[in-house]
This record gives structure tokens, sequence and C-alpha cells, in this order.
């Protein structure tokens, strides 16, 4: 088109975020990423680095060298896993229990790798039995996926569990902790996680753009051992690397997105002053004050108590409620984000997330009380609240 | 590691940002960067992605649909080009006169394709007659890829003229546009151009991260013609474009990043707000005003001038300096960056950009005056200044 169109200066609505994400974003963090933007290679911004790098590594609990933001989001970091540690013909054991099992299997066959599908219902956490018996069956297993924090369910499976499978039967293990991160414990080095990868936008509270990595040195001698080329240019960790690198020179691969990685380390240190720890507890607690809430409001949890994450609450839409009605009021009325659900869970559940810096007390004050008002409107209120 | 490192929040030096990019970005592009983000599926953030398309529509001259930006800086978008056009055992004619052509040689080759290279020396323009030659000997060749304004060396080439010669031979042409877009003239549509993609840290003056492309219909052709699935999931712009796309539902592909987006909104609100051409102009002027003080300097330009790039102009490094003594100084007293050279031009050049936001009076003023003054320290003055 040859001529302009007509547009305004942006100006977001009030939002409160309680969806699946991207979670609020600080004051403090919004403005570390509005500095002034310097050159990728300046020795001020190469430093910066450095200090992500090591802020990393302690939000993910390893002394990886190789952990850093890949400079894209967290479907991208996902690939970048995959296109590293696996080679086209190898098998891969991934585990399926909601929307993002069957991205990792979409991964895995793009590389020309086969791909050995462990489903469980949406809502449940992986079954260890059923990870054993894929073993059994496909004892050449390359690795083992599987998602931490299944953000379209609300459920955590047992990562620890998972990668001891992984470990007995010699497979790498490749954890999607996009949602985990800074929100429920997650020992990538106790573990022994070979690969994992998050995102800014769960509970770290940065804008989403960003994926954090880390690696191992299991999975680095694989890729040393690599027969055939990374597929990816762009995702190809020992490019990347060269450039992340403190040691020596770094080489040019990308321009990295400079205010990103602004927002990202301030967002890191602001988890640092509180704890990782302290960070965990805060989820668990102001979870269970909106648990409370919500069944007092008659609301039913789809995933049951054990497996439950604090900061994704998958609650069921009560019979008769139109959903799309509710936070539609929510979004008008409040400025309150929840979300909606994906795949066979479409329409059945609402998303409530407590992630980050938008876990916090007023927030589920006014959720439990702006639900309370939209279910009584649709005279859905199953029991008095007080 | 499990006690956090110490770390202060980061401040950054103050910069005047004239090297090969990042280049400078406005106050007003930072402050709509540090809006609230919001969700990505906010009934407002998909109205501003919807006029982020338009506005990128402006920007290349294109009325193409799938126009978007990819949400990775500009090599994710050189590669998204490449995996989703080109598919195994096809032969791509690839030129090289500069960094760039080779990182497209290794996107093809990464592909299971081959490569056909026409090399030109690092500083010239793509020769035409060394196309047309591959074209004889390759005239089953798939595409023909090259980079229009070269990053590395500051020629520009006859992206017209080479489009031609692809579109006469049935191959698709694909664009390196990063630092073109926004500082020279640049037509899709009129020259016909199949798939383009750009940086938004050059002439746009965003913050580095994403990459806007733009797909013509030839292009879409292809890909709806395509054996093999595309080898990268996230990259893949069947899925991209169902998320981008304003007709009908929008399908959940990955988390937009948000701010990064607000910011690339309001840097091309600008461009629109200055004209395409008022900027290719403001472009031209300076590096006209830049150019003569470089000379009266006694630098010597690397490009022969018809094809010399207004927004990146290399220049040789005297005989007898030390180029990075030169860098250093402007670095520490002036806070001016300029680039540093790459491959076989290391150490033998400087690169001295003008783009976009950048691109004003007082930055040619300041870049003449420090230069003067670091070459006279070196005693590298070849002619009296005035």
């Amino acid at each position: 088109m040859k001529s302009p169109p007509k547009t305004a200066a942006f100006n977001p609505p009030p939002r409160v975020l309680m969806g699946p994400g991207p979670s609020a974003v600080s004051e403090a963090v919004l403005a570390a990423q509005a500095r002034a933007t310097i050159g990728h290679l300046d020795p001020d911004f190469t430093a910066l680095m450095d200090e992500v790098k090591l802020l990393l590594r302690y939000a993910f609990r390893t002394d990886n060298d190789l952990t850093m933001p890949v400079s894209a989001p967290g479907s991208a970091g996902m690939e970048c896993c995959f296109v590293n540690l696996i080679e086209p013909g190898e098998t891969v054991i991934v585990c399926q229990n909601g929307v993002f099992g069957g991205r990792m299997k979409e991964n895995v066959e793009r590389i020309g790798a086969s791909c050995v599908l462990v489903e469980d219902e949406w809502g449940a956490p992986v079954d260890l039995e059923k990870v054993e018996r894929a073993f059994a069956e496909h004892p050449d297993a390359a690795a083992l996926a599987f998602v931490h924090a299944e953000t379209s369910t609300g459920a955590c499976s047992d990562a620890k569990a998972l990668c001891e499978i992984a470990r007995r039967h010699g497979a790498l293990a490749i954890v999607d902790a996009v949602t985990s991160l800074g929100g429920v414990p997650l020992e990538v080095d106790a573990w022994e996680i070979d690969a994992v990868y998050s995102g800014t936008q769960k509970c770290l509270s940065a804008p989403p753009g960003l994926s954090p990595v880390s690696f191992g040195a299991r999975a680095l001698e694989k890729i040393s051992k690599r027969r055939a080329r990374v597929q990816s240019w762009f995702l190809d960790v020992n490019l990347v690397m060269d450039y992340w690198s403190g040691d020596g020179g770094r080489s040019y691969h990308h321009t990295a997105p400079v205010n990103a990685i602004y927002a990202l380390h301030e967002a890191l240190r602001l988890l640092a002053d509180e704890g990782l720890e302290n960070s965990w507890a805060r989820h668990s607690r102001l979870h269970k004050k909106l648990r409370d809430g919500l069944q007092a409001l008659g609301l039913e949890f789809l995933v049951a108590e054990p497996h439950r994450l604090p900061q994704l609450n998958a609650v069921r839409v009560p019979d008769g409620v139109d959903e799309a009605r509710v936070r539609a009021k929510l979004l008008a009325d409040y400025h309150l984000e929840i979300g909606a659900s994906l795949g066979p869970l479409a329409g059945k559940i609402w998303r409530i997330g407590l992630m980050g810096h938008a876990c916090r007390e007023e927030n589920v004050a006014l959720c439990l009380r702006a639900l309370e008002d939209a279910l009584r409107e649709q005279g859905a209120l199953k029991r008095a609240v007080a």
C-alpha cells in the first residue's frame, strides 16, 4: 500500500492479568525495558549478558554453563532443545497430557525422528507407569520429553521421578518448564535435567518474547557427537553460545533483543531479591486462598489436589453457565483477564493464573468478588457466599 | 547455583548509536514499549496486531496479506523465508558479497537443498551477469536469494534487476532487506519480490528482536504445494498466519512479544508520519553531508559511489591507524559507537551507520568532529581540516 494507514498511538486498557500468561509486568521491569537501547556488542551490554546468565542459573538451580535466554518465545526454546539434541531416525518418548505435549510431538516429527506418545487425560499428571512401559517397548529411545507444568490444564507432573526414569534407561530428559520456573520448585541440577526451556511471561513476569534454556553435560556431549548438522541455523546452540559466552571473544550471531534483555535482567533480579523459596511459598499460599474462595463459590478444580499448580488454577465451568459471557463481564466491568481453554477442554474450564507479579493478595480478592458477581448474574451461585 | 548473584539495576551508559545497528530508539518508541503488558489475545492487542500489519505493508510497499513480524530477530526472519519456501533436494542460487550471503547458504544447506554460490567481492554489489550465468548453468533453480543492503559492507545491490532475472527463470526471489527497509527505496510489489525479511533495529529504529516479513502470491502458491512439512514448527508460516490473521478466529500459536509489538507499532507510525519518501530523502541528504566530511578527513569509502548505502558508510581505516583505539576513544570520550567490521574486512574498515532515528544532523556533526580528533591523536589526518 502506498499511503499510510491512519493510526493513533497505542494506549493499552487497564488490565489485571490472571490468565495463563502473559502475567502482570511490574513497573520496575517496564522501566528497565524502556531504558535507552545500546549496542549489542557494547562492553556494558555484554557485562549485562553475563549477569543474566548468572541470574538464570540461580532461577534454574543449576551450574550449567550453557544457560541463556533464546531470543524468541518459549515455543522457540522448545524447538531449540529438540533440534540440538535429537537427530533424524532417533526415537523420543513424548508425554502428552495437554497442548504442549502435542507440540513436542510436532517438533520430533519435523526433525525426522520418531515419536512414541505416552498419553494421559488432560488435567492428569504424566503417569510414571506408562512411561516405564514405553521404555520397555522402546529401550533405545534417545530422550524422554515432558511438560513439568501444563499451562493448558494446570497439572504438575513429577519431574524428578520422570528424570530418574529417563536416566535409568540412558535417555536424555527434556523438560518444558515454561510455567513452572519461579512458581514451583524446579531443580535442574538436583533432578539431573538434561535440557530445559522456559518463558519470560509466566512466573518471571517479564514481557513475553524470550525463552531461557539450560543444557547439562550429557546434553552437550550428545551435541558434540552429532552426525547431522542442527537443522536450524538460528537455534544452533553451538553458534548461539559463541555469542553468549563470556570466555574469550564473542562472535556475532544475531543482534540480541537488547531491551528485552534489560527487562529479563530486572525481573530475575526481583526474583533473586525475593528468593526462589519465598516465591514458591507465595504462590502456594495465595493459591490456597484462591482455592478456598473458589470452592466457596461452588467451583470445582479440574486437577486432583496433589497435582495442582498453584500458578494455574483450572476450574470447571458450572453447568448452564455461559463461560464466554463471564469472561467478557470480568474484562468489561473489572478489567480482569482470566483464561479460556484449549482443545478438548474448550468451553469447559477457566484458567486462572496466579503468576509472578500477578500473584498478589489484591488479585485473589478481586478475582473472587468479580467471579461471584458474574456467577450470580447468571443464577449460578451454587452455595450461599458470606 | 543456590545463592543469588549480587547485581545492581542496569543503567545503560549514554550512547550515540552510529554502528551497523541497533540504531538509536526514540523516546516515543521506548515509552510505547514501556506501557503495561496486556494479554496476547486481548481484543485491544489483536486490533493492534492488525494495525501493525497495515503499517508494515506501507513500509514494504506491498499489498501482501502475509505481512507480519516474526517474533524473533532478522536471522530468524531469514530462516522463516528459507524453511517455508525451499524443500530438500531443490537448488537455490545465493549471492554472496558479504556476511549475510554466507548465512543464506547455511540456511539452504541445513534444509537439505543445494546452494549455488554467486560470489562477489566484499564491498561490491551483486554482479547481474554472474547471476545470469548461474541460471544458465542451473535452469531448474527454485529460488534466487540475495541481500539488498549488505550491512557488513555498505553495498546496495540492484534488487529490482535481480528480481527480474529470477522471474525470467521461473525462480522465486528471496530478499534480505534487514538494513534497507525505511532507509532506501524498497518496492516489494513493484519489483515483484516473492519473499522479504527485515529487522526492527536498523532504519525502523525500534529495539532489536523482531523480523518483519512479507510473502507474495507465488511464494504462497509454492508453500501450498509443498511435499515435505516445514522443518521448523516455530517458523511455519501456515501456523503463524493463523495467529496473525484477522479473518475469523485466531488460533493460538505462540505468545506474541507484546511490548516489542508496541514498540514496532510506534516506530512504524513515526515512519508513516514522516512518509517513506521523506525518510529515504533524509538518509540520502545526511549521507552526502557525512560523505563530504569524511572525505575532507582524507577517508575513503569501501564501496564505489553508485552502490553506496546512505545508512551504512564503510570507510577504510587509514594505514598505520590503530582502528580499535579510535573506536575506544570515540566510545570513551564521546559516547559514540561506530562499527568494527567482520570477515575479510576485519580491522580494515569502520562501519558508520546513519539509520532511522540516528540519521540526524547532530550525529553527523558529532561523528565528524570526534573522528577528526581521534585521527589527529594518531597523527593520521591526511589533509588539513578547516
